[in-house]
This record gives C-alpha cells, sequence and structure tokens, in this order.
C-alpha cells in the first residue's frame, strides 16, 4: 500500500494511492497517518477494505509529509563509503546517529527555504524507515517487523552550521522545511528487500546523486537493531539511513542551493519528491 | 503559577499547584499542558480563574512531566565553566547544541533505568526552559517573550555511549527514562530573574552537585536566540539549558548510577525532583 497524507498544511487528512494512481480519503477509516495507525493490525485493515469504495479525492491537491506527528527524526550519517569519502571522514564501526528537529519536517514538493545566514545549503536523498511499533532491545533478526514502511526523505544540511559551530551536527540538519519527507509511505510488504533500491537527485536537471540501498554500510535491519539499543522506537518515528555520493559537499568546487533552484529526487517504487527553493 | 500533569502514565490531567499548596484539576479547561496553552493569553485565562474554585484532587496521584507532547528536547552542553573542566572539555564559543530523544521523557519522580551494556549512567541537574510561542530568528533581547516557564530537568547521560560511541552524543542522551521533567512548569512572571537560581542533586544523601544559573556561561535569553538562528522553537519544547560541576564522571574516581541508588535534585522555586534507580 502507499499511504499519504493531503491538504493544507497543518490539517492533512490521510489517505491512499491506489492501484489505479487514484487518490482515497482514508478519513472515515482512520485519524491519521501516524502513530498507532501504522501497526501491522491497523495497516492490515486498511488493506483489507474494497479501495474502490472510498471516497475519491479531486483536483491536485498538496501532498504532506507521509506521516503525521513524528515523534523523533533519527539520521545515521556516513553510511555509504562513498559519501565519507567525499566527506573527508572514514567510515565508521558502527552507525553514527543523529537527530533533525521534527519541526523540520514538510510535505515533498513543499518549497525549502534557505536558512538566513546559510551559505552551504545542501542536500542528501534518502531512504527513510518508518516504524511501526515499539522496539526496545530489539534484535537484527526481528528487526524489520518493528518496520511499518519505507518512504523518500531529503535531509537537507547546512554545512558549515553542521560541523563548524561547535560539535555536534543538529544546528546544520534541523532548520525549518529542511525534512521533506514522501510522498508516499509504502508498506514494507511491498519492498521485500529494502538493500536494493536505485536512487537519484537532481539539481535543476542535472544529475548529482545516483546510488542504491545496496551500497549501504549499515543495513535497516542493522539500524533499527542498533537504534534500539539506545533508546526505544516509537511508531511514527522515522529513521533517515544515510545518503549515497553527490552531495553539493562533495563536489569540485563544491556546489550549494540557491533561491531559485529546483531539487528532484526519488527512490525506486517510493516515489518523487520536487522541491524549488527560495531564501529564508 | 505552577502547572503540572498528573495521573497514570500516559493517561496525564493538567493541573496546578495552588498558593495553599492544593493540586487543582484543570480539565475543564485546557486540554493539557501542551502546545497552544503555553501561550501567554492561555495562561492569563488560567491565571485570572478563581483557582479556589476548581475541584481539588484528592490522595497523593503520581505526577507526570511537566509539559506533554514535547516535540524538540534541546539541550546546551558545557554550558557552566567548571563542568566544561570536569568533563576534560573546553569552554565553547558558542552554545554546543544537542537533541535528547522526546521519549526519554518521565515523570520527576518515575523510576530511572540503566539501560543495557550501560556501565555509566550519570545524573546532571538542569534549568528547563519551556518554549511558549514560536520563536524564529529571535533577538536577545526579545527572547525571554517566548519563554512560557521554567522546570527543573535531569538530564541522565551514559558517558560511554555518549563520548565513545561514533562521534555525536545523541546515543548517550536518549535512553528511556533518561530525561525526568518537573514537577512544575512554574510561569515566567515568578521567575523575575532565571540567571539567579541556586541548584543541587544528591546521591544516596551525598551533595554531588551544587551550583547556581548565575554562573551560566551562556544565559537562557542567549540560548533561545541562538537556538532560533538554526531551527524554530515551538510552543511546548524544551531547552535544558546545561548543568554545574558535580556530575558522576567528574569524580575522582569516577562515581556512576547502579541499581537502588537514589537521586533527589531541585531548583530553587521550582520544586524537587526523586528518582529510584533499577537495571533496564
Amino acid at each position: 500500500m502507499k499511504l499519504l497524507r493531503f491538504g493544507p498544511v497543518g490539517a492533512e487528512k490521510p489517505g491512499l494511492l491506489d492501484s489505479t494512481g487514484t487518490i482515497r480519503d482514508l478519513s472515515a477509516v482512520i485519524g491519521d497517518i501516524a502513530g498507532d495507525s501504522l501497526g501491522d493490525e491497523a495497516l492490515g485493515q486498511i488493506r483489507e477494505l474494497d479501495h474502490a469504495t472510498l471516497p475519491e479525492v479531486g483536483g491536485n491537491p498538496r501532498i504532506g509529509a507521509c506521516v503525521g506527528n513524528v515523534g523523533k527524526f533519527i539520521c545515521i550519517g556516513l553510511n555509504y563509503a562513498d559519501h565519507a569519502a567525499e566527506s573527508g571522514m572514514s567510515l565508521p564501526e558502527e552507525p553514527v546517529v543523529f537527530f533533525k528537529a521534527t519541526s523540520s519536517i514538510i510535505g515533498p514538493n513543499d518549497t525549502v527555504e534557505i536558512p538566513r545566514g546559510s551559505v552551504k545549503t545542501d542536500w542528501e536523498v534518502e531512504l527513510g524507515v518508518v516504524i511501526g511499533k515499539t522496539a526496545k532491545y530489539v534484535s537484527e533478526q526481528d528487526a524489520l517487523e518493528y518496520v511499518a514502511g519505507y518512504c523518500v526523505v531529503n535531509d537537507l544540511s547546512e554545512r558549515d552550521f553542521q560541523l563548524h559551530r561547535s560539535g555536534q551536527w543538529v544546528k546544520g540538519k534541523s532548520a525549518d522545511t529542511f525534512g521533506p519527507i514522501g510522498p508516499w509511505l509504502v508498506t514494507r510488504d511491498e519492498i521485500p528487500d529494502p538493500q536494493n533500491l536505485p536512487m537519484y537527485l537532481d539539481v535543476n536537471g542535472r544529475r548529482f546523486q545516483e546510488g542504491s540501498t545496496n551500497t549501504m554500510h549499515f543495513g535497516v535491519a542493522t539500524i533499527v537493531s542498533h537504534l534500539s539499543q539506545f533508546m526505544s522506537l516509537q511508531p511514527g518515528d522515522i529513521v533517515s539511513t544515510g545518503t549515497p555520493p553527490g552531495v553539493g559537499m562533495g563536489q569540485k568546487p563544491e556546489v550549494y542551493l540557491r533561491p531559485g533552484d529546483r531539487m528532484e529526487l526519488g527512490i525506486q517504487g517510493l516515489g518523487l519528491q520536487r522541491q524549488d527553493v527560495v531564501a529564508g
């Protein structure tokens, strides 16, 4: 299933994209694509509905982030060997973990703001993992059972704020609009192998990132298990699993986003995002 | 005003501590001590009620975290010169910022779990700042207008996870139960000078931390303004402003929490916390 949220910012409704590509309204079935609605049982009930009988959503509504009320927005750093190299950092012995502010989350096609004072706003296409049930001290073997599904994430990053503003990375990862998520939460039954998904990111029509989750250093199961040793993962938490090579910081000379730029990115089976860039 | 949340975990009700020390039920007035209830107008309406007419809460209910549905739990590192020294780190040129997982939040007197595999679970008494309205690019001069009030925070920390598990601090700051908050959100009108609050923390009756917010390196207004340059602060976000000297890591030899230990901590005017420690 492809679940989504549509409507104005802050008033998104739950929906699904049916097999014909039509958006159907799930408002009468669940309150939101969030929290306890992401468990296997709740998702199973939606799956068993006759989707053709759900109200069709007309027009061309705004698409919101595919998960509402996200509790934690967790990211894995330096998780592709070539990206670690282009960042001038070594491949870590265990996952590097940092948080993005949940207030950075926007819809997949919303406008991205360059924060005031920024000169190095950069892009990162990433596979996002949406947690479906509480995970605490789970094994790698069981880890994927705690995953509701997958989505596209653009982990926008201000490199100067991230690396040169007193040590921790969070200052460069948390600006408003730095977390486009979606368009869809694709349930894990549709993604039998999350470690074999081609992905790309273009800026102004030029291909900068091209890769596949098959070159991830730590895979999804390892990451979920590892995180669950340090914190409990809750339904609706999002884990973004790192980016392949081709970020702006890795170009020679470096390339960063400017007002008027357009990013387009996608992951096979998970849909596409497109963001226009403005000054904040 | 002293606002609080009482009742079982996950089902806390909003309340206030009146001038006689009686807990009064605010359920009929507001949904929760959270989000938009923290704005000046909403708090003003509660202030103007005749508190003696609000239902009295009998018995001795559990006290929950004093803010519900926290969006961001932001911490400032190394913000007291003596604590930076005892940590073997230098005083930063601008605030060091990191996040704790919001899933670490518990009530002020709930049990603290030592995570599995931990050998260095440590304490940190801190002044918590509760945001009352959205703050983005605010000046130091205006910053305190965005503060709803203050509370006690114990920023529990696993030092090995924090410092030796791949770079960022979040792994050592985010375990379940690592964020006791409360007992009260004390509105800012009752704390005319947040930079002059004595604070302490005892373990098993021995005084380990004793300090005052008057030795903070970056004060509350500076911190709120600074953070708002990197992310928007939202109503209900909590900013914990760093700890004075006396953490376990700073002892010679080092001292860490063990099952059976009891922490007691407090800040003048903001109330006391007491946590018993168990194995996770």
